[in-house]
């Protein structure tokens, strides 16, 4: 069925050319079929052909907008009331959900009732909001039943960026290679269920997470990217890490993980959740971690079991779960040049090694689907065993957990759970093809969701680039979401400038994999990019950019003082 | 037949590490079967292990250096002497070749008698060499007549990176997917003959540039890349082009495109050629359009001869020639977004237009190859109607062209001078094997000199990113040399850093599809370092990086002060 775009209505950003209001790039929101869907895009206004003459047209352009309310100037936007509940009416008219009288983790409880003067607590004192008894509250639930949802329409609007209305000129595309994707050329609101009731899409938006802008991850829609931010004790207050994340989804993160430590970081957490617009992501066994003094031989389900529900309850829309870290394997993981590199799969393996058992992340699987479903919680299954070098890649330890990882992926679909699988890490160029092949095979068609990979291991200082590329052959063979990886990889944590890099370099590798598998309409930014530029337009070209500002000062500074590109 | 190694030389240049005189990097000569065959390498020394126990052992390994003797504390370096004429004696002792007794271009001559008083002049006055009557001096006409140079011989030692001396470790690698390429275990100086016998690889190596240290590009050996560097009239002294340069391949630039305009070009080529140890390559129709003040239907045949007679005895190593720039494609450019992006195909299809005619650099190849053969410059067919834009790839303008090219190639060839094809631009990943294969098929296995390419144009400002993203595959398809982009490209042109950032972005490129590929021994470096940082030796994993002093710096900033990484 094809829907039809309604209204769209738009406040001003900043004209960046000559007649207000008709020429620059605004913040619109397109109409769904009821009026409180709304979504958000960046409209590009531009005049083409010859600038003296008159009867020149106006070209109109659609992007993606991951930013929120925050760059649209008609919207209060204040950190300490957060964002607007915008999926509040949506969750609430299923009446398959009750909002709780308290916390139900025992460290949300103590969090609350431990709270001191001066302390940086969010205002707002939020009750969480759970299923009811015997519901199910997943968009795959919901998707398997046939229903779309308000979220499944909002993404179709958007993940079509309005290009049925661009010119001709704009739409033509090279025929592409999808490599096993099959993307329409207009994505329906039943086409978004269908995806997600296959288990080829998920949609983290968590109840308790009504701010977030839904958007879909599945190799069928646009690649994604996530960022990861997160204090570490020693570095950075609890308002830096909102303003990284405001800082990320402004470069066009998709999600955010939140990678925070330290004593803070369920109040750090609440801050972030309530004012990101897009879903947030954690690790809980790292907080789980803080709990038991960081010592791995310390945890226990029942502390893990509180914390996914501590979080859980505050929004958190995906869990990165090592379960697939299995005792069997760590002799594989031996043999290797690098061991075991992932900060999960490490823990988890000192706690099995200990207690001599399988890690209750895989006995206690099923109980964890319990939680997810009441909350909505997607499942980003972790690759606690992905190899740490270009030498280990593609080898015993991550294959064989990746078949755990299906395995796994078929008992949260048992409870209408949604997954995506994590993936490596560091893999030379010609065995990227064959791990998403594996990937597929073994995971039954879940989405995958890389960090990188990064194709050598000889450029430190530069492996956001070294993952740009990987990350592009492995989003070409199919990955439906990209971890972002910035210049600091393997040398420290994150700041600003670094976030922005890794962002844009991750922003060019998502976009050249939708051209390279013909995803259609995503050429159109490419032509209307190299029009402005054979026209020495450039204002409009770096409008049309992924980071205007930086092209703008590299020109500004290269000219003369004084002097100005002709318009 | 395999060679054996002999002594290997060396001088300190910096120890990172605590025992003097045999842990840390240093510059090495590995020697020949005759001793003024000396080929640079970087050796770096490390102690592996727990560092704290005794009986731990050296892991040394050898890597590809391009920087000349400016890292050789053991030379003395002087500008304004430029390096030693290195391959005189292997010139002198062909004698196929003279010193003439004065410039043979009317443009060399006029400017020598011109000279000013207080003009920035290279102080030798040095008389240039050219093939005896008859002779040629190219070294695939060596090659041909089945004749080892000792070129060739200290091409194959360096190509070999020493890797017979790495331990097993550091030797694993994973079988590559070489897409047609084939790479022997070891490279000998007959195998280097005949792939510039058949014209599969060329070392550019002009008789009049013995301060050369020879190289090969072709797609059966490491892969290359180049680095552009120009002053314009405005913004940079000679001096500084000459800083650029060496800075250039200090970061491990394996050939320099010198593309100065103005006035002062001849000069500021001097000053680059005798103080380069890399090839250098020139556009000279850029030079020629100053001549005529700027005008391209001024050009002429005999200005352009002359210019390449001039820029021949100054020493450079390849020429850039458009002449594939037909006047039966121009209706196809035409038809495009983005028109014709090269400047020399621009200023060739003024002068068609203007005249109506073919081009000269077309009609007077055979004259062309006479003055190459005469000194042994490598042609770089210039791909004039290489698309500007994503929409314009692989259009029919473009394959037209390189038909054209693969022609000139064969007549190139039937005068043994040694010819590689320039390729494109902006391709989508898709896109690039069929770029690779069409330009096997026309131009007969001729070496591939690819811009990158693009993979998307929406990246203003972070070009370097997008475009070694494509060179990465573009090179694994099979092209031997990348020409780097910087982050300027677009905007403006590239000050010290940018070339920094480019180069790094682009060795990257060129390694990861060296590693996909199979190439013998890469992973060797890969291995080396991810086995440093699994152990947390820091400094020997800056050491083994693209750019130590980045990586160093990095962590540096993010250390408490006082503090240092343990070793």
């Amino acid at each position: 069925m094809m829907r039809k775009f309604h209204e769209i209505t738009g406040t001003e950003t900043g004209a960046v050319s000559g007649e207000a209001g008709t020429i620059g790039t605004r913040k619109v929101y397109v109409t769904g079929s009821r009026p409180d869907i709304r979504v958000p895009m960046k409209e590009i206004v531009q005049k083409v052909g010859a600038q003296d003459e008159s009867g020149t047209e106006l070209l109109k352009i659609y992007l993606y907008d991951t930013s929120g309310p925050f760059t649209d100037p008609g919207a209060a936007v204040n950190i300490r009331a957060g964002l607007p509940a915008m999926r509040e009416a949506w969750i609430e008219e299923r009446h398959d959900s009750m909002v709780l009288s308290q916390l139900s983790s025992e460290y949300g409880r103590q969090r609350l009732a431990g709270r001191v003067e001066g302390g940086q607590y969010f205002p707002e004192e939020r009750l969480p909001r759970r299923a009811g008894k015997g519901c199910n509250v997943t968009q795959m639930h919901y998707a398997r039943k046939g229903i779309v949802t308000p979220e499944m329409e909002y993404i179709a609007i958007r993940e079509n960026q309005r290009r049925e209305s661009l010119p001709e000129l704009l739409k033509k595309q090279h025929p592409g290679d999808p490599r096993g994707t099959r993307m329409p050329q207009v994505i329906t609101p039943e086409y978004v269920r269908d995806e997600v009731a296959a288990g080829r899409a998920v949609i983290p938006c968590n109840i308790n997470h009504p701010e977030c802008e839904p958007m879909i991850i599945g190799r069928n829609f646009l690649v994604k990217i996530n960022a990861n931010i997160g204090n570490s004790a020693m570095s950075s207050s609890i308002d830096e890490e909102v303003e990284k994340m405001i800082w990320a989804i402004r470069w066009g993160g998709d999600t955010v993980m939140d990678l925070s430590t330290g004593v803070d970081i369920h109040e750090t957490r609440e801050w972030i959740i309530r004012n990101s617009p897009v879903p947030i992501g954690t690790v809980p066994i790292y907080q789980a971690l803080e709990k038991v003094g960081g010592q791995a031989e310390e945890l226990s389900w029942e502390i893990f079991r509180d914390t996914l529900i501590e979080q859980a309850e505050q929004g958190v829309d995906y869990f990165t779960i090592h379960a697939g870290v299995r005792s069997n394997l760590l002799e594989a993981a031996q043999r290797r040049l690098t061991g075991i590199v992932s900060r999960g799969g490490s823990i988890m393996t000192k706690w099995c090694k200990a207690h001599g058992q399988e890690s209750f992340l895989y006995t206690r699987f099923e109980e964890i689907c319990e939680i997810a479903k009441a909350y909505d919680v997607t499942f980003s299954l972790g690759d606690g065993l992905r190899p740490g070098s270009i030498y280990d890649a593609n080898d015993e330890a991550q294959i064989e957990e990746l078949k755990t990882l299906g395995e796994l992926t078929e008992t949260a679909w048992r409870h209408d759970v949604q997954v995506m699988i994590e993936g490596p890490g560091h893999v030379p160029m010609h065995m990227i093809q064959e791990n998403m092949d594996l990937q597929l095979k073994y995971c039954h068609g879940a989405p995958f969701y890389t960090l990188g990979p990064l194709v050598t291991d000889i450029a430190p200082g530069y492996d956001h680039i070294t993952s740009a590329i990987g990350g592009t052959m492995m989003a070409w063979c199919g990955t439906a979401m990209l971890c972002y990886v910035t210049p600091k990889e393997h040398l420290g944590l994150p700041d600003k400038n670094d976030v922005r890099e890794g962002i844009v370099a991750h922003k060019i590798a998502a976009h050249a994999a939708d051209l390279a598998k013909g995803h259609p309409g995503a050429q159109a930014r490419d032509n209307a990019l190299s029009k402005a530029r054979f026209e020495f337009r450039w204002q409009d070209q770096f409008a049309l950019g992924l980071d205007p500002e930086r092209a703008m000062g590299i020109r500004k500074a290269l000219l003369p003082e004084d002097a100005e590109d002709k318009e």
